[in-house]
């Protein structure tokens, strides 16, 4: 199998123009499929921005199969790249700090509802989701999905190791002063886990929060494929199934743990 | 309460000789005395060699309350710091590979027994412990103590951390080409954990086995506070309760955690 060309879309696009992220979108799908990419991963909240006002949250967020999600769905189809998009999603009288995945054929594989909401902002905006674990297959690879604080939970992305994912996507809003979870946790959790991780964060002051950007394609052997600086970006890496095995086979983490051992987690 | 200070002796000693082992610990406790260090820390295997062969290992190893144990108790006490040593243990038939905490009056603290067995040689050699948190108090701050692959298990470090370690001491033999876990994996540790975490390695080729030293001690907030370099060497650095209380509560992991989502790790 080929390696897949991953595309992080380092941007914060605009606060609460969705009609404009949605262009920007489109632009970086076009971009990321011309330059040979299969896959285009948004930050978290990038089709709203994220330091929304908390009553404009539910008016402004939409559902799984909303407007927004057929839209994409276009883009998608239109490129030929599978796009993952981080999004507030309505559902019933709930609203989440969800993630969807679109498959390059425009249809919806896979949808994440955050389930670590970080701090006081997130906690009376978002309802917590409660599925840890949640993959589609796309390329031959299984793709898993989470976002910013949970893969900062060992147990999270432990989860997804040993239901065989892959790839990890995490779009994020890393804040000043945590970059330190960019640059050194993320390379670690792809190394314990012996997987790929996309860690895709926003950039610049938003609100009353400075995001650090520092995104990332960490690969299993604890190497950073590519790594953005601060400013808007967009930075490319290879998922390389046979790097995987190969990493697999010299790293034995899952076959040498002793679940009898970690009571005490759960 | 003041700081622990806290020495890491990076050292391999003499392979295959206790005695001189034991005069080495000696020299290094009479010295980190004289620095101010209340505790010492030696790295796995430390009293005999990592590299034995397989048949020397049950006649060198010693019980835990054997000759080299009332021996390191008498140095504790002579200079009055606390010392880790890691040693392989008889216990009936089995020998574990092992690590012992002495207190300042020569007393033992706590006994911790591997239970993360790295690769054939230690699978061949050693029974596997069955006790994954081990834990003592020493100048108010509650230590745990694990060895090596060990600490590469995010749950086992997690287990200390719901138990209440405040340092985890970890003496390990960490070779190359694994040096990506010394210089990242364990200040992301001590980070996602909010503990300090003292590791401390051998230096140099030995058997089949070429050691990376790089012994660190990182602290809750992800600075490396203090780091060896590649050679024999010993670094000291201070354990401090006011740095791990502010650090808590500045990052609210363990209050944050859903244990409820993680039942597929055990």
């Amino acid at each position: 199998m080929p390696p897949l060309r991953t595309a992080l879309l380092q941007s914060s696009g605009r606060l609460g123009d969705t009609a404009e992220n949605l262009k920007a979108l489109e632009e970086a799908a076009e971009r990321a499929a011309r330059g040979g990419a299969g896959l285009l991963v948004t930050s978290e909240m990038f089709l709203t921005g994220y330091a929304l006002d908390l009553q404009d949250i539910p008016g402004i967020a939409e559902p799984a199969d909303g407007m927004s999600a057929r839209a994409i769905g276009e883009i998608a189809r239109r490129h030929g790249i599978a796009v993952l998009y981080g999004y507030p999603e309505r559902a019933g009288d709930a609203v989440y700090n969800s993630a969807q995945l679109i498959g390059p054929d425009g249809a919806p594989l896979a949808n994440y509802r955050k389930t670590h909401l970080f701090g006081c902002f997130e906690q009376d905006a978002f309802t917590p989701g409660d599925t840890p674990v949640v993959q589609a297959e796309l390329n031959g690879l299984r793709i898993g999905i989470m976002i910013c604080y949970d893969v900062e939970f060992p147990e999270n992305v432990r989860a997804h190791a040993l239901a065989g994912t892959d790839l990890l996507l995490v779009p994020t809003a890393q804040m000043h002063p945590f970059q330190f979870v960019a640059e050194q946790l993320v390379p670690v959790r792809a190394f314990e886990n012996q997987m790929y991780i996309a860690y895709v964060n926003r950039t610049g002051p938003e609100g009353e929060f400075e995001f650090v950007g520092l995104s990332c394609l960490a690969s299993p052997d604890g190497v950073t494929r590519t790594r953005a600086g601060r400013g808007e970006e967009t930075v490319v890496g290879e998922v390389d199934p046979e790097l995987l095995r190969a990493s697999r086979e010299a790293n034995p983490y899952l076959r040498d743990r002793r679940p009898g051992l970690y009571a005490s987690l759960v």
